[in-house]
């Protein structure tokens, strides 16, 4: 018993929900083609070529697709102009906060990176407010660069080196933050200094560092077919996130993937959790570089400087990344025994010593594995690509929610 | 173009494979509900009382369903027959083959348990063949008591101490296998003294123990609501599995779950793996009764006298099990980081034993696991309940393929 509504208000909204959907449907079609004829399309998602034209229609008008003459071969049939997705129009901010610096990337539809503003500041000790209010003004700026690119952010997310839950920082040691309402926090500074289309705030969500890092890696990096990998990125903290059959992870309350206060020593070394002897003890920026002989607190110079020492063969930075690695592989083999993932992948600041992490882990990895499946030269420990990074896999978040429902994203109600 | 064939296979096919899908749906539906009417199925699944009631025909036919004449109360409608799945007909042999025992259970299609047989042995040093063929015999015994039950098993799966893939076992430490095609050994030997209905063998499969008995635990256990966990079971090796949303996580290659062999010291004592410190070393069967000062190979006895001292309040007893509870916290705390599931299941001897581990492993879960989920008031460490064990496990897993698609295990091809 359906009432005395206006009949049509349930066919008309079910007619708009599908078209909705084919709008995405192509637009997503062409975001993985890269190039891709009308006929190509309609090839590849099952509708006819009018329905096609008519959606296509639609995208370019929103600005969500260009259309070039180049003729496309290899294709059957008369020959059709190119559609490509925008480079320009919608495009994703992602914000990177970490304990000792904050980096924006501002990403267009086809997934390209096309501002990226780095600014190192020691993070810890300073009020949550502060540090909120500095990624903002950095993501302020990195907006105004876009939009001089003629690109139109529709959202920003936050990535955080902790424990996010719908917005707010539950838990980030490295940070000493607590209970921080980030999403709200950072909203209110961003839309102080960019007040958004019509007065009307950008949507801010927040997500784990790691997460969006393994995010970037999976949808850019070079892992190929592997759908099934740890992700692991070396900061002050070591970040973690656990991708199954390519979807993250998440855990009964979004928590997983904290494999940096994995116990190694419970005599070990006071871990800013609370707890003694966590792998970030061991394995994080600080110790890597104490145990290397130099500052703990030197940052991304002090990385650069190890790496240096090391490629030079100097034996005490080589040996404490060996070492390093060494409690890496067998803290990774606890997580490989009970995930049997494909591979590995190491990010941060591991991109660049895994030669010499890799050295020490592979041993560990091949020892203490029990399928035997992981002997070095399986190769399934590896760096992460250069292209995978948190602030762009936050940032390709947002462009993914614009490709999922075009229309929600349009820049003129009439598109 | 689909030549000249006979027209009316393709939508004949059609017809039967959806009928084929609904006396699954319909079986499905009784076995869920207990006791339930034509008209109480039907309003479950959505099809027509008229089409309930030929399936529910065939499946009666087919020995799948029966009917009492009581009448059932709270239903609208007249009263009908009460629908029950058989208490005869289809069963499952499950067959867990640990390092000390071998259990049968033989599990009709209600979930019950109808036969169950343990027989204590040390299977280490014995060559496969026999372990297997012992095995077989008790499966053999257990199959006869079911028949005298008028239960008629339809098929056999081995639950393994091992990494199992494909019938085969590819690493098991404690039994000291490698490479063992367990299926083919066992099914031999019991064909040999079960030639199955008209000499034609039942099938075998195989499946990893801690795997079968999570799953036992998730379908017969106490867990409420929970479909995200950790399944841990204390043997002479200590197995693992989990759980992610209702389903098993399997891992890229089948070999997911393996907590046992994570690293604890990598200086201790060596594991049979030919790794170092494994947690096995620490809160296995055998390190349990030593440390507690009783003999590490008195197995079940020894097991059951350990539970005895520590009830009597014995120090030492308890004194061990405390300790290898924080060992096996340790441990688990960087399972729970990484995976963050609602709760972590005891099973195997860590069930008779879980007050005394819970008091050593609590006080790490609080400390360790950096959500703050886990302090011991939360109760999500928790003893496995009494039904959950491998052999069930197994043995439900073949009456599942049987719900899934009763026609396939139909006693007379007229069904």
């Amino acid at each position: 018993m359906t009432g005395g509504g206006p009949a049509s208000l349930g066919p008309k909204a079910d007619r708009d929900s599908v078209r909705r959907q084919n709008l995405s449907l192509v637009l997503r079609a062409v975001h993985d083609e890269g190039e891709v004829t009308r006929a190509g399309v309609a090839a590849r998602v099952g509708l006819t070529r009018a329905a096609v034209s008519s959606l296509v229609e639609q995208l370019l008008g929103g600005g969500f697709l260009t259309e070039s003459g180049k003729t496309f071969s290899g294709q059957a049939g008369r020959p059709g102009t190119v559609l490509k997705v925008a480079r320009t129009g919608p495009a994703g901010i992602g914000v990177e906060i970490n304990v000792d610096y904050v980096t924006v990337s501002v990403v267009d539809l086809a997934g390209t990176d096309r501002v990226r503003l780095t600014e190192h500041r020691d993070h810890r000790g300073a009020p949550p407010e502060d540090v909120l209010g500095h990624a903002a003004a950095v993501a302020a700026r990195a907006a105004r660069s876009a939009a001089e690119q003629a690109l139109r952010p529709v959202g920003v997310e936050l990535a955080l080196p902790g424990l996010v839950s719908v917005g707010t920082v539950r838990q980030a040691p490295n940070l000493g933050w607590t209970g921080v309402p980030a999403r709200e926090v950072f909203g209110r500074a961003f839309a102080a200094l960019e007040p958004g289309p019509g007065g009307q705030p950008l949507p801010v969500s927040a997500e784990n560092e790691a997460n969006a890092a393994a995010l970037a890696e999976l949808w850019f990096g070079g892992l190929g077919r592997v759908r099934d990998f740890l992700y692991l990125t070396g900061e002050i903290g070591v970040g973690g996130a656990v991708v199954l059959d390519g979807e993250l992870l998440r855990g009964a309350h979004g928590f997983a993937g904290e494999i940096g206060h994995t116990v190694v020593d419970p005599r070990g070394p006071a871990c800013r959790c609370g707890a003694r002897g966590c792998l970030e003890q061991y394995a994080g920026q600080s110790a890597l570089l104490r145990d290397a002989g130099l500052d703990g607190d030197a940052g991304a110079t002090g990385v650069e400087e190890l790496r240096r020492r090391a490629e030079a063969g100097d034996a005490r930075a080589v040996g404490a990344i060996e070492e390093a690695g060494a409690v890496l592989g067998r803290v990774l083999s606890g997580a490989v025994n009970l995930l049997d993932p494909e591979a590995v992948v190491l990010g941060g600041i591991y991109r660049e010593l895994t030669p010499w992490l890799a050295a020490g882990a592979d041993r560990e990895l091949a020892a203490r594995v029990v399928s035997g499946l992981w002997p070095p030269e399986a190769g399934r420990l590896r760096a992460s690509s250069l292209a995978g990074d948190a602030a762009r896999g936050a940032a390709s978040r947002v462009v993914r929610a614009v490709l999922a429902d075009p229309l929600k994203y349009a820049e003129h109600a009439t598109m």
